[in-house]
């Protein structure tokens, strides 16, 4: 299986930048993964929230291909660590088809990201900046790698 | 109120940390906050997890006093930012006692801590490294109070 990971625009604060570059390259030698940072909606004013979730919409979009789109999403289904990886063990065994985590700018998603996904998963309940909730995510899919293949990772 | 936040030892990876500190500060101009590096289990053979707990609790519990004691669990209460930074002013508005977030090392907490909490609060149904979840914990903190005073904080 092939992971994919598509977030608008790089991530900004440089320190969440750091721990997100480590984390993906330790996730990098456990399983193939790419991560796309699409397109950020510049230059537009913060009240035009619709235009600007629009052109984010754009950019995610046209990297979904075929794949088993997985939307970050306060309306998502919250799972343990070792439910998300047998879930991610199960998209693995079951289908050739990537699987590609989403995850929203600093509006969040457009409703027709939301409503393209195969899937919506919850982090928590608790809403985190969207640089953070990068770093989040990326921690939980090198910690369910390491569950799937057996190793040892701290808590 | 006083807030006050408990954990056992410094955060070694440096990135956290910097943002850790970054999390403190800005927490620090909204509302009185501590921060207590309690004695961490140096030495001891990872096999001896009870010994390690041990050490570690007593470390943390000699910090209580009189506090409003919340402990990070799994077995915790998960609530959105919203009724956090609602749990957090009730806090604020009812009680003359310090509110003390503990957070646990990397083998978590000891029983007897979990015991003694006036309140178990979770952050996630997931796992995460200790390091990380001290970071969540100082960001969702820093929400709450900007949420309390009204102030625009960006997801």
């Amino acid at each position: 299986m092939k992971l994919k990971i598509l977030w608008p625009g790089r991530t900004r604060n440089r320190d969440i930048k750091k721990l997100q570059d480590d984390l993906f390259k330790k996730i990098g030698h456990l399983n193939r993964c790419e991560l796309i940072e699409t397109k950020e909606a510049r230059g537009i004013d913060e009240k035009y929230e619709n235009k600007i979730m629009d052109v984010e919409a754009q950019g995610l979009e046209k990297n979904f291909g075929n794949d088993y789109v997985i939307c970050l999403s306060d309306k998502g289904k919250e799972m343990s660590s070792k439910e998300f990886a047998r879930f991610l063990e199960k998209l693995t065994s079951h289908s050739t088809r990537a699987a590609t985590f989403v995850v929203g700018g600093f509006l969040g998603l457009d409703k027709r990201i939301i409503q393209k996904a195969d899937f919506l998963l919850s982090l928590s309940k608790m809403t985190f900046s969207h640089e953070l909730i990068r770093l989040f995510l990326l921690e939980q899919i090198y910690r369910s790698l390491t569950i799937m293949k057996g190793q040892h990772y701290a808590k």
